[in-house]
Parts: C-alpha cells; structure tokens; sequence
C-alpha cells in the first residue's frame, strides 16, 4: 500500500475550521487507498507568542526551557487534528517527539535529527491508523524537549518519511509549488512541475522561502521525493495533472528528470549586505586571519572577491554575509584593524544576489557569459561574482534587483507563454 | 534543610509579570535557607481555550487527546518560572510530568496518581537548584500524557510533598486562608489560623472552593501538612505570624490543634438538587432500585430522607444531587416509573445546603439540637437532615441560604471580635 507523509504549516492549522480542511485532505488521502502519517506545525502565531514570552520572562533564556515553551505550540495541533480525523471516522492518535521517539542532538532550540524510530508510527499505519506528530521537536539525549528551529517541521516530516519508507512525503503551505522565480515581481513566473534536490538546494538557500534548506537537504540524502502543494486547494478536487498528481511541484532525484532545462530557476535574495577591507597589507595567511574570527562569531560568508593592487603589496578584499550580521561582523575586523593591517571598511546593506539555477548548465557553455552580457545592457552594474556547477550568483545594487530578475527570467525563457 | 512544596494557582501566574512575582517568593524561601520544589498551574485563561479547541474540533473528543492538548498550558508556565527564576539568580528546571515521572491510571482527562518518583527532584533539590513541575499531569501505563482532572494541581503538589518528605506544601492561591464561612456573606467571618484535614475535608466537599477535595484527601492520609496563603501578598513582607507562618490558614494533624473549638465553620452549597419520589410502592429492594441506576450513571446522590405512610404501603423518598445531573437524573427515574411504581415525581434546585463544621462535636452533645432551634427561630424550614461525627447538614430553601449561614456563624460564636 502507498505510504505518504503529509505536512501542514502554521497557516493551514491557523485555526479549528482550518484543521478541519486539513482534517479533509488527509481523510481523501486515506480513501484513495494510501497508509498516511501526518506532520503538524504550530497554529501560526502560536509560536510568536510563546518565543514572546521567553523574552519577557529572560532576556537570556535557558535554551531547554525555551523548547518545553515552544514545543508546546505543536502539541496542541496534533491533539486537534487527530481529534478532527475521528470525527471523520478516520482513526488517529497524536504523536509528540518524545513519544515516537524522534532523538536530536543536545543542541537545544536549533536541534539536528540524531534519530526515528519508525516502527511506533508503522504499527498503527498498518492498523489502519493515523499517527498525527508534532513537528518541530523530539528529545535531547539529556530526556528533555528539544526543538529543530524555526522551519523545523518540514526538517521532522522528511526525516518521518525517511524512517517509514514513505512514497513520497507532500508539503502542504500556503503557496502551490515552486515557481520559477518570484511572482511578485516576475507575473509571468511558471510553477515548475519537477525540481531536482540539487537545484531546490540552491534555490532555497537563495530566497526561495517555500522549504527549509535543511529538509531538501535531508531528503537528497535520503532520496525522499517531496510534493510541494497548497493546503488551501479544495480537498475535493481532482488529485490527478501532469505528474500524475495534482497542481503542485515535484522536488526529486535529477534521474525522474526526463527533460532537463538549461535554467530552471531565477532566486534572488535582499538580505544581503556586502564589506570591504581596502588596501590589506597582502601577505599569507590573510585571508584566513580576516575569516577565521568571523567564523568563529558563526558569520556566514558567502561570495568572496579579492583584488590584489598593481604593485602587489596589498589588496582589496570583498566579501558579502546575511545584512542582519554586518554590525557584529564589521565591529570584530575593526578591533582587529592593526594586526590585520588594512587601510579602511567600507560597508553597504544596499546590495542583492540574484543567482541563476539549473543542473543543466553542466552541460552547456556560455550560460553565465549570456548573462553578464544581457545584465550589461540594462545598466545593470555587477559587484561580485561566484558560480557553481549548476548557478551562477551575481551581486548588485538592491535598486536594480527586480530588473536583474525580470531579464533573467525572459533570457532564458522561463516565461509564461 | 527544611524542605517545602510552593504551588501557584492559575491567577497567580497569569502573566509574565505574575510570574515574576512568583519568582521572588520561590527566591525568598531558597534565601530563607529552605530547598524548594515548585508546582504550577496553566496562565488564568489558556486552559479554558485550550478546552474550548477541543470542543470545536470534535463534540465526542479522546480523552487522550484532550490531555495532549490541555497539559500544554502547564508545560508553558514551568518554563516560563524556570527562565525567571534563572534571571534571578536562583538555579531552575522544569520537570513534565512525564519527566519525573509521575504515573497516574488509565483514566485519561480525570486520572488518579499511581506513583511519583521523588528521586529525580531530589536529585537536583540538594544540588541547590529548584524544580518546577508543571501541576494537572502526568504519564499514563500507555505512555501519553495524562490529566488530573480540573484543580489537579493541587493534587499534583501534594503528591509530589508526599513523595519528597516535605515538611509543608504551601498553596498560593487568589485568598489569603480558609475562612470560618464565605466573608461575601458573613463580613465577620475570620480567617482561621488552623484546621484539622477531617474538618477542611468537610469545608471543601460542601463549597468551600479553596482547595479540591482530593488534594485535602491525600494530603491527610500522606499527612502533608498544607498551608493555604495568598500569592498577591509583597513577596518581602514579614513571613512570622502566630503560626510561626505569614497571613495563610495552616491544614494539619487534629494533633497540632491543641485547642479544639466545637464548631469550626459553616459551610453552604448551591450548586443543589433536590427529587422527591411520591407514594413509592414499598417493598425490599425499593432504594436500590431508585438508587442503582443512578450510581451507574455516576450521580452523586447526597442526602437520602425516606418517609413511610400511614398505612405502610408507600413511602416518599427524597434525596438531594449535584444540580447539574437533576435532568438527567429525571430521565432516568421517570424511564423507570413504571418498574419503581411510583405516583409522581417532583423535583426543584431552588435549595441550598447549609453545614456545620467542627471536630469538637465528637465530644459535644446538643450541637444539632443548637441549630435547628436557631434556625426554627429566624423561620428557615428544613427540607432535610444529615449527619457525621464532625458535621450536620440541613437542606432549605435556597433563598434562606445568607440567612441561615448568618445566623449559624453567629451561634457558634465565630464572628470576629
């Protein structure tokens, strides 16, 4: 029999009535013949005012009382919603991570997956029922409640599919799928159909805020297929399109790919921000010297540009991060201005990455060339560079983002016809 | 080291702010040189919501559910106090119920505790640091969370002062004490310094909502010595008075009460029913008969009266029952009209039960006799009579309920000087 894991953000659960609809989409799911586990997030604004009340109560607040708090959140969605699938005559009882039991590390409140003990959850599937589990939590190896972080229960819905063998594990949120690029700001943005674990990677962790990067990385690893759909569709429409399933997107090993595009996909992130150390006195071990400290302050680092000065003797260096850690990173190189030897910081927040995704590229030349070159003749000014095997990342002005994304988009013919 | 239970009520930890509150009185009793374990209850307000949720997710909902669900409001609290009492200095965990754990039966939604394992917060207790256990729940033999039933909390910490050895289990609540009868009714009523476990056994059951009466029970056969004070006195008030305790009402060994009064006080409940059964056919088996179903229908029935007539052929029975069960009581008897051969039915909630409360009575005739005569005297007529070693109830008509606990307060010389 088919297994599927089944996942409801915050929003879908946001209230009772909503737990109903999405107590429907389960019960079609089970009357189309399929064994389901579903994964709950908290009822959106939940979790808000539960972290609001950590903060007031300590501004510096014991990470493992942080998760009891919050954890609770998802535990009081499961019991609803399994209380809603009786109603319905579907039989189903809530799961809370210490119950199944989903064992994390002991990193508290950002938690990684140790384990799953599929087999409580597998017992009662092939009873006939549905087990309902909190996402967001399991327990540390010190027996308390830990969470995974914030997007966690797409993390705990992948690592249930993986654990019970599931088919396939959908993603129910709030938009229908994957699109292309922003839809806001590119109307003509398609849905893509199929999407390989590589490029949803990348398009995740560029601004495509549909899934945690952390859960399409844990489903490439463990080749679980994910179905990204709306949990605002009715339940009762028909279940079958292109995919053999209904409007949504595929994200999937790169084989299930038939036809692969050159590009599949624009991203494009605005939280970003951008240093440079100028005139560093160049000698070896710079660079390290300048990323080590940010490293250890858990500064991300990301596109990395270094210029060297025409006699040699210093050099430029520029790199970007998340803008929300540029004071922290700009106050830590400054204290360290004489031993690292540069002339000045200069630092701007007004910057954008927009990146060019597709497994395709490997096999075909000339993509990132199309692209400076069409980005050239809008005007549009590059301030870094980085590429992989399959994206090419450009930094630029944040006023020209939308225009950078638009003329992407239609050169390589990702719009709408 | 003294050891003692502190347990806060949901008023008392409504907000952030009141926890704080709370805080400083836990922090009071660790700077006093005491090791203390904390009990809490759900914010004021979160555990009616939470019931309210499940309600709306399903008319007929698991009881196992409904504790998953419900049990969270006091997983939040014992986190919330754990992080202030850390931000104040005072070293904290939470414990869930399932975490120390505390298992109860199979009786999901009102479980009774089966056992507390005392050494996981005792362990912590002498290392100096302060558990707080959040109240209403623990684990059931099937491994999910279990509630206690509505004021679980209370039983919650005595259980866990039983299973410490607490020298006291202080209950903070939203009134200062027990006092001698409800002061909205008698302005003179005094708050008691003492008061035996039989006798606040008496006060409990018959209204007096200070604590729940299965609290009290355990509390007398663990001989827990409880100690009923207000959480909304200032924390750093002076905590010596006669009892060698601050403003509360101590709950005790009869032993500790050296000096005995005949009555104690005077309790009343409105929440009553009264059946009358007219011209039963009387022969063997006739109580059981109208008594039976009942039972199994899990009616308390309370006051029995049966009266024979004057040619011993029928009898009128009487009895009086929490009021909220009074239709479905009706039903039940007038279903069996036919088999019970009975005239009529007649039924009213219009009554109200007044008692008289004191372990002196033991070894003082006349007390009753005392009572009706007063009552005789101010008009009130007696609908019926009960009475134990320690207490007489009367049943009248409810709008004689102020008049009569007046006047009985006022007999037994309990109003205040």
């Amino acid at each position: 029999m088919p297994r599927i894991v089944m996942k409801f953000g915050g929003t879908s659960v946001a209230t009772v009535e909503r737990i109903r609809n999405v107590g429907a989409h389960v019960k079609r799911e089970i009357d189309a013949g399929n064994e389901v586990a579903v994964v709950v997030s908290a009822m959106a604004g939940a979790t808000n005012q539960l972290v609001a009340w950590t903060k007031e109560a300590g501004a510096i607040h014991d990470a493992r009382e942080y998760d009891a708090i919050v954890a609770s959140g998802e535990q009081v969605t499961s019991g609803l919603l399994a209380i809603v699938l009786q109603g319905m005559g579907v039989p189903s009882r809530s799961f809370q991570g210490w119950q199944i039991p989903l064992r994390t590390d002991e990193t508290h409140s950002s938690a990684r997956i140790e384990s799953i003990e599929g087999g409580s959850l597998t017992a009662i599937m092939t009873e006939g029922q549905v087990p309902v589990i909190a996402g967001f939590q399991g327990v540390a190896p010190d027996g308390r409640i830990a969470t995974l972080g914030r997007g966690g229960s797409d993390t705990s819905a992948v690592a249930v599919a993986a654990a019970i063998g599931a088919d396939r594990c959908d993603i129910y949120t709030d938009v229908d799928g994957v699109y292309t690029t922003d839809p806001r700001i590119v109307p003509k943005a398609q849905r893509m159909e199929r999407i390989a674990f590589e490029e949803m990677l990348e398009m995740a962790s560029l601004g495509a805020k549909v899934l945690q990067v952390r859960s399409v990385e844990m489903a490439m690893v463990h080749k679980v297929r994910l179905f990204v759909r709306s949990s605002f569709d009715a339940p009762d429409a028909p279940q079958v399109g292109p995919n053999g399933l209904p409007p949504g997107t595929l994200i999937c090993d790169e084989d299930e790919i038939v036809e692969k595009q050159v590009v599949t996909g624009i991203a494009y992130s605005k939280d970003e921000a951008q240093i440079t150390l100028r005139r560093v006195k160049d000698k070896p071990g710079v660079a390290a010297a300048v990323f080590g400290p940010l490293a250890e302050a858990a500064i991300n680092v990301d596109m990395i540009v270094q210029t060297v000065s025409d006699d040699g003797s210093t050099t430029d260096i520029t790199f970007t991060l998340p803008s929300g850690d540029l004071q922290k990173a700009s106050q830590i190189l400054e204290a360290r201005k004489g031993g690292l030897d540069f002339e000045a910081l200069s630092s701007t927040d007004d910057v954008c990455k927009v990146s060019v995704v597709g497994i395709g590229m490997r096999s075909h030349a000339g993509v990132a060339a199309k692209a400076f070159e069409a980005l050239a003749g809008k005007g549009v000014n590059i301030r870094a560079i980085t590429t992989s095997e399959i994206k090419i990342s450009v930094l630029i002005d944040a006023a020209y983002a939308e225009l950078a994304v638009r003329t992407l988009h239609s050169l390589y013919g990702l719009d709408k016809a």
